[in-house]
């Protein structure tokens, strides 16, 4: 995709971003994300396991990380539902990753050049949020990126849902379930 | 390690085997691992994740997988409580890994030289039963290594706590909880 294209849409996003604004009403500041009002919801890092998988930029990011999904969303990956129905909420946890010494001694002996990685430490967690009259503008989904407890800006929130417009026949959504 | 230990803890390991054998009645051929008699634990693929990793062994292992647990497992992994209470049970899911060249042609523009990989297909399935009196000899632990619905062999099921033994002080866990 040109990045002109990138530029279009996300000036085609901005324009809808109004009434997702006017919405997101009695939310705290810095706890919900701009644009889309998306909050980080409750227990999701105990969420049902979609897929994993790893994301290497060299020099800048090395990350192992699984999508969970809540209820509706792990039935709909796991039945193929598409469109996700509303509620579906999909969470993708981006860890850093780093060799792990201590594994690949183990492993030495029955498996040379054996490379084991783990994880190091958390770097972000992205949420999307399936309402499909709320997000009518953005393919029924609204995005959220959170470092810690912090949102990301409006920049940053301004390029999630260009990114995922390739994934269009599967309702904007890249991972598939991994049986 | 060295290879000779290895071959010491597999003697010392199958000295314990008798009891396991004896106990393991009732247990239809194909679906209880051998010398543990371990079944798959129905809904394992929906537990809670503890970690993710990767097992990379040039030309033979290309894996990204996740390790996932019962909430007994769950919240001692949690708490760092050691040893595991009775009851633990943690699922290693083992998938085979690709690189996602629809995954890469999106990042193309934004992120030059970006390398996504994903889950193909699913290799195996290893599980650990915590039973402190019923696996007393393999550190309390039962172990059970699966490829569809069929363990492995006994050889197989050999390696599995001697392996295991340079993580004693972790309770013989090699997997920390990502945060």
């Amino acid at each position: 995709m040109k990045r002109i294209a990138f530029l279009l849409l996300a000036v085609a996003t901005l324009a809808g971003v109004g009434a997702y604004m006017a919405n997101a009403s009695g939310q705290s500041a810095g706890e919900s994300s701009p644009i889309y009002g998306v909050k980080i919801p409750a227990g999701y890092r105990e969420w049902k396991v979609i897929a994993v998988a790893n994301l290497l930029i060299p020099g800048k990011v090395d990350q192992v990380r699984a999508q969970v999904g809540n209820d509706i969303a792990y039935e709909a990956f796991q039945k193929g539902t598409l469109p996700f129905p509303d509620g579906s909420i999909i969470a993708a946890i981006h860890w850093n990753r780093v060799p792990s010494e201590y594994n690949d001694k183990v492993l030495a002996d029955a498996f040379p050049g054996a490379q084991s990685f783990v994880v190091s430490s958390r770097m972000n967690v992205q949420f999307m949020v399936k309402d499909s009259k709320k997000y009518a503008e953005t393919g029924g989904w609204g995005f959220a990126d959170f470092t810690g407890e912090k949102p990301g800006d409006k920049a940053l929130h301004e390029t999630c849902f260009p990114c995922h417009i390739p994934a269009k026949d599967r309702d904007f959504v890249f991972t598939h379930y991994a049986p």
